[in-house]
């Protein structure tokens, strides 16, 4: 599906949406080799190195793990909780948006008791709001950390204390947050943190990644799960020889590879967040006299949610035309935001010239907008 | 990865394994290009098409629906088994190695009822043995018609004709044997039929495919399963407008849709089966000199399994050797056969040169390792 269309159609498909994302030459040139057996003491190394390097890229403390699971985030997202809960956990889920209430979902389909922190949509978690259920007696909290369907960042040092105090397992999906956002499993007390692959490590998608501490290690190991192949015991035991219980994405843990020698050789993760916050940054600027503002009051970098300031006008017609006339894709939203909100992703393979193509384009839609309706 | 070590390091590497396999130009070429954003009527009409082509493979009857799952062969052997069978049915299950020991596994682990057909290694299911359980109230049956451990196939007209006599729902792994074997879902009485994106459809693993006819869609949606990831009700739901729940392999699907048009242009089922047959038979004839011998009693075409005559020999060794000293992978068998089985493949972008490479190899492994023993 080569995209071909649409006035600009000497320009190459850009895209912005939150993943999968724009990947680098290296990483597309993996992708175009014949992928290797596996079963191999080759193959184990490298599925080492990806799990040492994830850890380190989070700070995790030691005796920490990697599980890589072949699957979605939401995958991750159900494998995390269900190796590590049950019915006898209390558990508090914060919900802002479409990836909070799906961690309610999962809770609700295995029977995991909880209680939900509603967030309004764009609004992040505050203070009052969490510490008002302190020593309420729960043993467990999920966060997504950057709610991605509105950009919206939750506060990890907050959150952190929070659980410290109530001494609280802690499980952070990070899918859009990492390498965008801090996150350090050493400083804050997170249990398990959560990625993907089609987000900022910006690889094809069907890859999750799970960095379990100690204290996760031992919640898996001590359940029994009604699935075999989200029982993360298996992953954990044929992880120490670099294998995997079943067949995994061998293209995109060798992409993986691939990706965190560069993260490693450009600056780690401070050296990835400050190219995210860059791009954010530039492309925040860039568009202060359109007519649209931010919708989340705490973004995070790995993406910008906007609103139209004219109501009348659709945030998905924005989508669907820098689709057909530009050969750019942003990110729509569903549901209720369908109309009002649109989302612009930082992550991936982009720089400066992209985001000029996008605002320029932005530009002209507005205006082109404008005249229509002033005419 | 880019194995190149041993003798003959002026060679390619050569992947016989059973998955994943040697892909084609076209498809790795679709492989080193950026992916697109999904949620688009664009990639819909790819997954639409996606789902009548293979439907259309298996020649499926009217009203069947195909699922596309990120995950492995393992992942929908999971899926087909708690969206369709609970604790009210009665299975009989064919167990004659690691794939028939797993469906075996995911029946305990969901408390499924279920009998066990033990077949000997490298054996087939006989008549006298599947009729022993005829008329004995079963309502399902699971077999995985290449046993890939062993290169076994088993007969889907004897396992047709029994299923249709006891009116028992038949779920066929067929992740080996789809376009090696003959597998005609209106002609055989098979419900559900899954394969992997990394066998003969030699694409990136990672994907697997099911195929549900009207009888276990109506299961699947009668069913209220405990997953949120595994649950096909979203999945055939979001599916009629060619969308997934959650982020798909977007790149494999697109692989998919290349590697389809391919396999129409290229004649279809009966083309790509008669393409494997002619590179089974063609190593068979090549390994007549060999001291080695078939170890399945009725072969699947999609894989050679070898035993060595010489049993003071490791099969193991094989594997070892071609892969260090030729660059070539044949695949390594475990448990108790692992010194005394290997397996070659014929699922992938193989020729006849390729196989004249492994035959010389194999030839010179067994050629030297008797003069050792000689001298």
């Amino acid at each position: 599906m080569k995209i071909q269309q649409g006035r600009n159609r000497e320009n190459k498909p850009l895209n912005f949406a939150v993943g999968p994302v724009m990947m680098s030459d290296e990483v597309l040139e993996i992708g175009s080799q014949q992928i290797p057996y596996f079963r191999t003491a080759a193959f184990s190394e490298i599925v080492k190195y990806n799990e040492r390097m994830y850890l380190s890229l989070l700070n995790a403390p030691e005796n920490s793990r990697a599980v890589f699971l072949t699957g979605s985030g939401t995958s991750a997202m159900e494998a995390a909780v269900i190796n590590t809960l049950d019915a006898g956990d209390r558990v508090l889920v914060v919900n802002g948006g479409t990836f909070g209430s799906r961690f309610c979902d999962i809770c609700d389909i295995h029977s995991i008791p909880h209680d939900v922190i509603k967030c309004e949509y764009g609004k992040t978690l505050t203070r009052e709001q969490l510490f008002s259920y302190n020593a309420h007696n729960y043993t467990a909290f999920l966060v997504n950390l950057c709610e991605t369907s509105t950009g919206v960042l939750y506060d990890l040092n907050l959150i952190s204390e929070f659980c410290r105090l109530n001494n609280i397992f802690l499980i952070v999906d990070a899918v859009s947050a990492f390498l965008c956002d801090r996150i350090d499993m050493s400083e804050s007390c997170a249990d398990i943190v959560i990625t993907g692959s089609q987000k900022a490590l910006a690889l094809a998608p069907g890859l999750s990644l799970l960095a379990l501490n100690e204290r996760a290690v031992d919640r898996v190991l001590r359940n029994n799960i009604k699935s075999l192949y989200f029982d993360l015991k298996a992953y954990l035991k044929d992880g120490e020889r670099g294998q995997t219980p079943f067949t995994p994405a061998v293209g995109t843990l060798l992409q993986l590879h691939g990706r965190l020698k560069q993260i490693e050789r450009d600056g780690g993760t401070d050296g990835e967040i400050a190219k995210c916050r860059k791009r954010a940054k530039y492309f925040r600027d860039g568009i202060k006299k359109l007519p649209i503002s931010m919708f989340a009051d705490s973004p995070s970098d790995c993406v910008t949610s906007l609103v139209l300031s004219d109501t009348s006008k659709s945030a998905y017609n924005v989508f669907e035309t820098l689709m057909n006339d530009y050969n750019i894709w942003v990110c729509p939203n569903g549901g209720e935001l369908r109309d009002k909100v649109f989302r612009v992703g930082h992550m991936g393979a982009l720089d400066n010239t992209d985001y000029d193509r996008l605002i320029e384009a932005l530009g002209a839609f507005f205006a082109v907008d404008e005249k229509v309706e002033g005419g």
